[in-house]
């Protein structure tokens, strides 16, 4: 199961406009459903995907990604392996095309779990990822995000919270039942320098647990990360011996209740059932369904 | 309640040893506890307790924080309000003595939950932040450290797992039943550049919701962050009914069963019951009794 953002379509009127969208989420979905059927691990299948829709510049994450307060791209990424609970985790970086490659690499290549800044990138270097120029990242449509941003907060318009909350994310069970989850983002429009969200953070925008369940969650990020979303809803499925459908509804009301937060998340549990649920106008997502069909949906 | 770290002093064999570490906890639960007393907030308590815990340099946050991989210091601290879930972070931060009173300012006066690196710098500079001079946070102690730790590792020496744990922390509940934590790290010795571990986290190295509890963590923090482990305790609680005790006791439990994760963790529930448990030989730490009693403890 993918997302590509909660709220990323809420200005769509013209359903027309939604298309490119699940077109780019049925062919990723239909990469990682191959991959998976070629007896692929979970852990792969979430990398790949998230790569994928990182390399498509209609998401706010990898290529496409949204600008800083500076005009810059600062990206975040983790993934994370339900049959040991490793994750890795980069924060504040740029010039890398696939944060989530590298998030990868740092749960597989370093002792830590996350890896942020400068730090970040001199670790991609030593393992020889390649790196790509700052303006690989940014798109016309993003420059023009941007410059409108600027220019409504000269005027003083409160634009946090009119901002779209973009974020890409996957999770997956393979055949052997194992789960992983993993998140990537460009962040908030105009957020301030070195500002992190909840995407790269376990328990907050991605979680997996072979026990229990694989989540991504996407939207403003700082209620996520005051409400450790992922992990809580990973607790109502195990504790309140929830299905993944209610977990994922209880844990946006939890969100809404608790901070007023917005946005979506994406749910496997351990027995193999997607669910999704959201509380903005709409959420680009899609699922494999168990007899191999594949269904998106942004509303 | 406070701590000093967990795995600080395994190597004392000599009580002696820890009688100043033990002397510095109780004259700042002392601190703490007149503020407390004159109707101080959970809040007010936490930040106050953890910038005196970075002030002495017996301990591994703020002033006395270890050096990293290139000698340098590189500081993590997050403060949570449980009346309002609202939480501030920050991380890969020097040349601020106290990385608390920083994390504060990001909490109340900007719309993010953490901020890194420069982009956090910029912030406290805007906020008229003292600075400090690099070497002020850098002890003979800790250069010394940090040098052995560099032969070792030129001859090989797996030192990661032979590293101390140090971190602080505090948790409080004000007068109005309030809660409050607040967690501050100098981090792991000679770790990497960009590191960040588990402290200024919500819910790996910090968490606080007034319905449940206030929860600190110390210890290798990689672990803290694969299990959740902050949130992870307030959900034995809300979930299964556990007292601060025995949450306490399974949270370590846990930790030590999925991840083999080390370290300690004090905890104060909702109806003001204190509780530490930690897997390391030693925690540092002390609390106010309900009589007004302070108790110190490291075994």
């Amino acid at each position: 199961m993918i997302h590509g953002g909660a709220g990323e379509l809420d200005t769509v009127s013209n359903p027309q406009d939604a298309a490119p969208y699940l077109r780019s989420i049925r062919k990723i979905l239909e990469c990682g459903q191959a991959l998976l059927k070629r007896s692929g691990r979970a852990l792969d299948a979430v990398e790949t995907c998230a790569s994928l829709l990182e390399d498509d510049p209609l998401f706010n994450a990898g290529r496409g990604s949204v600008l800083n307060e500076h005009g810059t791209v600062s990206m975040d990424a983790a993934i994370m392996d339900g049959r040991t609970l490793d994750a890795g985790a980069v924060a504040g970086i740029n010039r890398i095309a696939h944060p989530i490659k590298l998030a990868r690499l740092v749960l597989e290549e370093s002792d830590h779990v996350m890896l942020i800044g400068d730090g970040a990138l001199r670790f991609a270097r030593k393992h020889r990822i390649r790196m790509v120029p700052e303006t690989y990242h940014v798109t016309k449509q993003r420059f023009e995000e941007y410059k409108k941003m600027q220019l409504q907060r000269q005027r003083k318009v409160d634009v946090l919270s009119k901002h779209k909350h973009g974020t890409i994310g996957a999770v997956a069970m393979d055949r052997k039942g194992n789960l992983a989850a993993a998140t990537s983002t460009g962040g908030m429009v105009y957020k301030k320098e070195g500002r992190v969200g909840d995407s790269p953070i376990p328990g907050a925008g991605v979680y997996a647990d072979n026990h229990i369940c694989a989540v991504s969650t996407t939207g403003y990020g700082e209620m996520f990360m005051r409400t450790v979303l992922a992990k809580h809803i990973a607790d109502l499925i195990y504790f309140r011996k929830m299905d993944a459908e209610s977990a994922a509804r209880s844990g946006i009301a939890y969100l809404r209740r608790r901070v007023k937060g917005r946005g979506g998340v994406i749910i496997i549990d351990k027995k193999g059932r997607c669910a999704a649920c959201f509380n903005t106008r709409t959420m680009v997502h899609g699922w494999i369904a168990r007899n191999g069909e594949i269904h998106c949906a942004y509303l």
